[in-house]
């Protein structure tokens, strides 16, 4: 958390949701992908925030990114419009979701300029927004970052594919769900489908399954990351950006991209989501300690342990 | 596998399936819980069968089993009917299923009677079956093993709630799938649902999910086993059942069921479930040795493992 710390740079959405879940529910959540991925990341490195927000964001939401140390020269705030807005509902397993209401607000003119102190990030993350800005964004980098991670969904596999492939085949790392992995590939089997996706560029490749945790495929070796299994899951919302803040922001302290220290970083991930989980918005996750990282940590590996036998 | 190991009994159907999926068919296709139960089971220890066919149950399967060594002293040939009979066709993913056609044959008037020397067995595994069957084989163990298993279905829930309540508070270990877990107890959250059924008896419990591996609940510790992704699904019934041989087979080589233990064993089903789905019937179960098992078990360590930074 000093000034010494590598930056990762994050273009994305910043919104502010309507949650209702089975058991509670909050109208002015704040959210959206790059808030979730800052707050988590920021507990590993310096964080650079690329988005638009309307002048009806909470300034709470500000507050909160602000105390976290990021960076938020490069969040707009446009008047003309009302911040991106989702209204969801979860099913009774807090798993499935509906959507009930979407407004994108001044997100859907969102041209992500970056300030020129951000032009040389070591470490990129294109969360998930139209493919043809994600590219806008890499060509507005002066050097070429050590890793760039992206993030995309099922409708640019609909109506964008073209610019989601070539966006794929210009990053590092893809984090993808499940579905959608399959979706791209139109293949059923989820070891095909992986090996399909990285003949299109990624060296990496996570696989997201929420509850059931998430893949990675890396080299010739595929490690899985569990969940952990919570009791009390209040709001599923911000779990695979959270997943990536703590995924790219481990990365992003400087350790080579390998497969072990990937692996690592898929645990800290799964850790920030963890905590994000357990409460409205990013409610849980914004005063962690090294501590309370670690200790969760260590409950990862516990859940996991097991030794093997002769027989 | 010498005559000194201890034995683990199996109760449960012995049955001929008709499968059909996206890429290929076996119409007579050697199955059953009780049969892919003790092929698995039959590379830790010795195996116990009580089960019921009719004179039309292929030769080549009581051929397998003696191969593997399975005591068939307690398999009843009833020549009054059919084999149980399954015909079932999965879906594109592999994962999910429909049952076509269900012929019950002499299973249905099945009552399982346990040849002297099997009622000194230190293990007992309870396959699924109607609970009422589960109960009375349960009375006439001389003595009580060291450890039973059990394993049931939605269909007894349904049905037949009350003596699978009574079962379950009779044994050690319950194995189960995810959404019956959830059906049994009411509760949409897995965590909850673990500690209900715990309170109904079972020290331990298994919960079965398919493709994303088995959640293992025992004293206050979950520990996650992953299923290996696997490029070439080829037919996945018998897996769970697999799963449950290379479980008990383990512990029943006399290993206290320790937390560590258990976990251990959890592997070793899931190396044999893996095995298991990855050819029709049992075929590609059949013909394994320890290395093979020792070297898959290896790749389910490598699959898991990960190290921990300082922050």
């Amino acid at each position: 958390m000093s000034d010494t710390k590598p930056s990762v740079l994050v273009v994305g959405s910043v919104a502010v949701d309507w949650v209702i879940t089975p058991r509670a529910e909050r109208e002015e959540s704040i959210g959206g992908a790059a808030t979730f991925f800052s707050i988590a990341a920021s507990y590993f490195s310096n964080v650079r925030l690329v988005g638009v927000v309307g002048e009806d964001f909470p300034k709470q939401g500000l507050d909160d990114l602000r105390a976290r140390g990021v960076d938020l020269d490069g969040l707009e705030v446009n008047p003309e419009g009302k911040t991106f807005r989702w209204k969801g509902k979860y099913h009774e397993n807090m798993n499935g979701r509906d959507t009930l209401d979407t407004q994108l607000g001044v997100f859907e003119a969102f041209d992500p300029k970056l300030p020129a102190h951000y032009q040389d990030s070591d470490y990129l993350f294109l969360a998930n927004i139209v493919p043809a800005l994600q590219l806008k964004v890499l060509e507005q980098m002066k050097t070429r970052p050590k890793l760039v991670g992206l993030d995309s969904m099922n409708l640019w596999i609909d109506i964008a594919r073209d610019d989601l492939v070539k966006v794929i085949g210009k990053v590092d790392v893809l984090t993808i769900n499940e579905e959608e992995a399959m979706q791209l590939t139109s293949e059923h089997n989820l070891v095909k489908a992986a090996k399909a996706i990285r003949g299109m560029g990624p060296r990496s490749l996570v696989i997201k399954r929420g509850e059931y945790g998430a893949l990675l495929f890396h080299d010739d070796e595929i490690f899985s990351a569990p969940a952990l299994p919570l009791e009390d899951v209040v709001d599923p919302t911000g779990a695979g950006d959270s997943f990536a803040g703590g995924f790219m922001g481990y990365l992003a302290r400087g350790v080579e991209p390998t497969g072990q220290n990937l692996r690592t970083a898929m645990i800290y991930g799964s850790v920030l989501a963890s905590y994000n989980v357990e409460g409205f918005s990013y409610d849980t996750m914004k005063n962690l300690s090294v501590g309370t990282i670690q200790s969760r940590f260590d409950q990862f590996s516990r859940l996991t342990d097991f030794s093997k036998a002769a027989l």
